[in-house]
């Protein structure tokens, strides 16, 4: 695989830009504290509730600067995804506050919980079988009908500027962080944490939660060559895609590290926050918990900011 | 039963001492909206989110008030009560914060995770049998030992005054309501809340949300007599107790109306707060949402106040 990406990272200044284009279409979401969380991890914890965002995930940060980017006339042509996750709800949410038409390719698997979701925002989904391929395909195919703009969940440096503007908003509350961990999937939020972070409180260190069992960031940079996702079946379900060649370099560049959490790790953090912040938070939020309470040498005694990813979760399939 | 209570039953004056006394010691509460289920009520709903309270619950306001009104005399006797719900809890955790000693009478039928919280906090439990004999007769003896004073859960004037600076906050950050709705179990929290709002904003109407099965307080008010609770078990735990004479004299002297909740509402109402607002409040808190899906030409196109009271859940046991 390519290690180097054809496409521009954004800077800070286009995180800056984001978040002038979204402030006012997406919720500048609260930081949490928790007492009975900071004693058990021995840390002042800063909780930035991205579960409260629109669509219930970051996701809308991004989706929403990749869309109001868009010039009228591509606007017109509509957008297209393929994913079945909250970067398919937040696109269809957009398109739909521009007034613009959102494509989604799902596979015929997807839950149907998804696909009510997606459809509820108004898109229009196209069906494929669930194979990269057949997926890819269908992709093409809507957009060589439609003259759609295809806007990738995070190979994408508009989505990546617009995921940055949790970073921004969070050094603009809390000063004197030392930490920032962020889930760690395709590297979105991450890019973009790291991009607003180096540019604005440049002594803080950006951290990557990732599950242990799908750890190809960690072993991508260990390694530093891009390295294929396992198709691991974590029960954090967001973080299962795999870096892109843009967000690998970003994370290069600013020196990022990552740190892995074990399975039960992660359901221990995500059952710790409903019960003690009594928030809802998917299992790919409770990823920064879980790495914060399993390495007390990295964290304990510090002042670390946690972005808490999403909130949506299928209530009947809780994983305790 | 008596109708007309010896105990004096607070003013607007109190509750408004209690804010000054408990504002310190405990959290004020956010209020949180949602478009999601502002959209499914067709109304506007201003959510005071008490699960996000020390010990996950409103009861924090009323004994931390109770416990800091003691003389310093009294005070060093200890504080005593009979509950296995969140007032115990809230009490532990007021005696603790005042450095004094909180005595629980909790039957041997307790669920163990309540038993583990109360301790948790400091307090010490005296076990009894699971009859309401043995409970008072258990209380009677703590307190005739040791001098503690009785901290009844809603049957006492600083309690309920207390429970009042929930409503105090919520007028003060949100004007122009015209209902505010809290759940009904023995009346403390309602009391409290129709005296703070008659007092700040007369023209806004007190509701309170009871479960259907557990409807002592709406025929009490019917009746004009203070009627017997019919030892139900709905999933609204933290209801199931019925009002006092002081309580009731109080909802009748504000012509508090009450409406009841089925538990299908009751649990539907619940999981939609968690899907929807995404933070976790227990199925007694989900009664005021349940009662305004259920009353459309009550609720619709109004301004209104929930009163979220807490957030304490059994994660092992959810209702749907």
């Amino acid at each position: 695989m390519a290690e180097t990406s054809s496409i521009q990272a954004p800077a800070l200044e286009d995180v800056k830009l984001a978040a002038a284009r979204v402030s006012s279409r997406v919720h500048q979401t609260p930081v949490m504290t928790c007492e009975g969380l900071d004693r058990i991890a021995g840390a002042e914890l800063f909780f930035k509730c991205e579960n409260l965002q629109k669509v219930g995930a970051f996701k809308a940060r991004g989706a929403t600067n990749a869309v109001f980017s868009l010039s009228e006339e591509a606007a017109q042509r509509g957008v297209a995804t393929h994913s079945s996750g909250n970067h398919a709800a937040a696109l269809a949410w957009a398109a739909r506050e521009r007034g613009i038409v959102a494509h989604v390719v799902m596979p015929t698997s997807s839950p149907r919980i998804k696909r009510i979701a997606v459809e509820g925002y108004g898109a229009e989904i196209t069906d494929c079988e669930p194979t990269l391929m057949a997926r890819e395909a269908a992709l093409e195919e809507v957009v060589a009908r439609t003259g759609a703009t295809f806007i990738h969940p995070y190979d994408n440096p508009e989505v990546v500027a617009g995921q940055g503007t949790a970073a921004l908003e969070l050094h603009a509350e809390i000063d004197r962080l030392q930490i920032v961990v962020t889930p760690l999937g395709g590297g979105g939020l991450l890019s973009g944490t790291a991009i607003a972070t180096a540019g604005l409180a440049g002594h803080v260190e950006v951290i990557g939660a990732e599950p242990e069992i799908a750890d190809d960031a960690y072993r991508s940079l260990r390694a530093g060559v891009l390295l294929p996702s396992d198709d691991s079946m974590t029960v954090a379900d967001g973080l299962r895609t795999a870096l892109s060649p843009m967000t690998f370099g970003v994370l290069r560049r600013f020196g990022v590290r990552v740190l892995t959490a074990s399975e039960e790790g992660i359901i221990e953090a995500m059952r710790m926050i409903w019960e003690r912040a009594k928030i809802v938070v998917e299992p790919s939020a409770a990823v920064t918990l879980a790495i914060v309470l399993a390495n007390p040498a990295e964290f304990q005694g510090r002042r670390i900011g946690l972005i808490l990813s999403g909130g949506n979760v299928d209530f009947d399939h809780l994983p305790w």
